[in-house]
């Protein structure tokens, strides 16, 4: 169940069709996944979402690309979107994540969900120390 | 503000100096941050909780130190846990991530939290490529 | 799957009547919503939602009825509950809700989920130009 | 730093003194905390939001008041609302509640926000065992 | 759809068997629900996710075994994890849950939600009667 | 306390210089807000984030501004991501709301997040009759 209708041949229209092209180009793949299927009801959303996620995901950068799933897949977890957990675990799979390394990723996970709970509910003032600016502001 | 009160001088307590003199072998350093003296005011809470840190983040594993802060962090943020925030950051720092690398960090954090609505907001069907488990529930 | 178990005839109840009666009238509609089913299992909490739900949302007021089913569907989105979303998606398209305006009102929600967490993760200070309190408190 | 100015003199609004002299009643104290002064910029905001309160928190009911206190402070913890831990954990203690009692419910918290981000990672169907809806939908 | 597939057999792993013998032995019960089945496919996880729900949930406490389970539901309905959400009201109604006292915990989860967005959308100043620290950081 | 420290002199890169004489264009106004002079850290960062942001909320489109505004703080509130309601709140505010509207708005966000978790606490099953999705999935 979905709250937008997806077209049954949203290729027709050429600009939907210069996205795909573009994504199955960058990704060496033909499979285009339900995302981006349905965000074709609006060319313009279209486009702008993928342009982001390429810009951000898909070209040679400071952190590997196993690493940078992994942070997707943490923020995803937390606003508990269930479509992006799914589509960014296999995506860390497909990078190579082994299942040692998503137990551990899920401790991490689990464990972060714990100390923030902990401690925002004492309310623990921030150590003085961990202050990385260097201008104060008044 | 928080929500309990600091001891004056939580060492005194055997229990408690037991767990700071750990802490400050494990990671090499005096400084104890404000989280574990606040948790001192219960021996057996802060007890586990640092057997529960020490267990995930401070021994050899399969993903590598600076890693597993930054995904700590991005939970961090997704909960709004100012504290955490602060003290994982520092820590990934300490792990040499560079102004580049964090710049990373920030747009990754930031566009899951711009899919994660887009696809909660259109409640995205779930791809059967994505799926993990082989054995089907009924 | 559901926590509670809906009622067979929950209008067998007085109660349940008189406020399914009014939501009836109020919307001008027949169609009652699974919500208001499940709530009959308890006829005070069916009947304050339901007085809450009338006050805020079904009587003329400053805001237009469509601004104020995006401003309900979006927090329900940030809160990922999939039935809000879909009732209240499914009322701003009854109030004459664009497909252009909903693709806008989905850019709107995504950026704010993207700067939300640059500015969690950054913890920019707010400017003192944004202050609206004009007693100070000490 | 507020969205909205306080009042220098809420109660000479006459609807604002009724519910300021209700919440003295009830309560039996003469404090007057933030939260009311600042709605009192909208009497109408101000009645709906202490008559909701006092609905559910202030009469005899199925709970305890320290129970329904610490269920309040939980879901405040989550929903990272400062003012909200604050006050709540306040009169949590208010009612009795004892260090012993406050670190537990700490750590119930805390492994809240650690299971449900184990099982939201990993995407646990849901046993039938749990569905209590004796009524199926198709 | 999970992440990860469920292991046909899990206790053919003697350490998977004895972390499921002692939830038998503790639980007073055969069933053992999907959560430590899918866990299973990393002995080390499943081990320290038991010790620590057995040592929160399953011992004597200084609150009553409903109330905890209240307080972890609470949570769970605020991070929206569905699994969560079923399995502790079940074990809610398990130690005795009312439908009168679960439409109250209802009624305060709810109130909660309301106040936590009202609070952080006017960002009222927390009450200095609130503060419990009795230790002033600088 | 943040976790970058704001440069000196950020105008002093090129990049950085154009962006925020872009912002002072388009906004017409020479006030250039934290936000911004905290991205300067990274030119790459801060482009493309002030691109997004003109994008969505800079230019005419199929909701008035301050709708936009509104939604965007919803969002913020849900979030709580302190630095966004503050500056969006008062966009809103410049784009003319209202105090009534304001209030009005701080019901709708309220009611939202109270029955948001009765929703999710109940796991009300989503009405066949909100399904916007004409293609089925199988």
């Amino acid at each position: 169940m979905a709250t937008i209708s997806r077209l049954q041949n949203p290729e027709e229209n050429p600009r939907v069709k210069s996205v795909f092209d573009d994504i199955r180009a960058t990704r060496g793949s033909d499979f285009i996944n339900n995302l981006w299927n349905y965000l074709a009801f609006n060319p313009d959303l279209l486009e702008k979402t993928w342009r982001d996620v390429k810009e951000v995901m898909a070209k040679p950068s400071y952190l590997d690309p196993m690493t940078k799933e992994l942070i997707y897949t943490a923020v995803s977890i937390s606003n508990s979107c269930e479509y992006c957990i799914h589509s960014h675990t296999a995506a860390a799979r497909a990078y190579g994540m082994t299942d040692e390394q998503y137990a551990e990723f899920l401790s991490i996970v689990s464990l972060a969900g714990r100390t923030n709970n902990l401690l925002n509910g004492i309310k623990v003032p921030v150590d003085k120390e961990f202050d990385h600016d260097k201008i104060k502001n008044d």
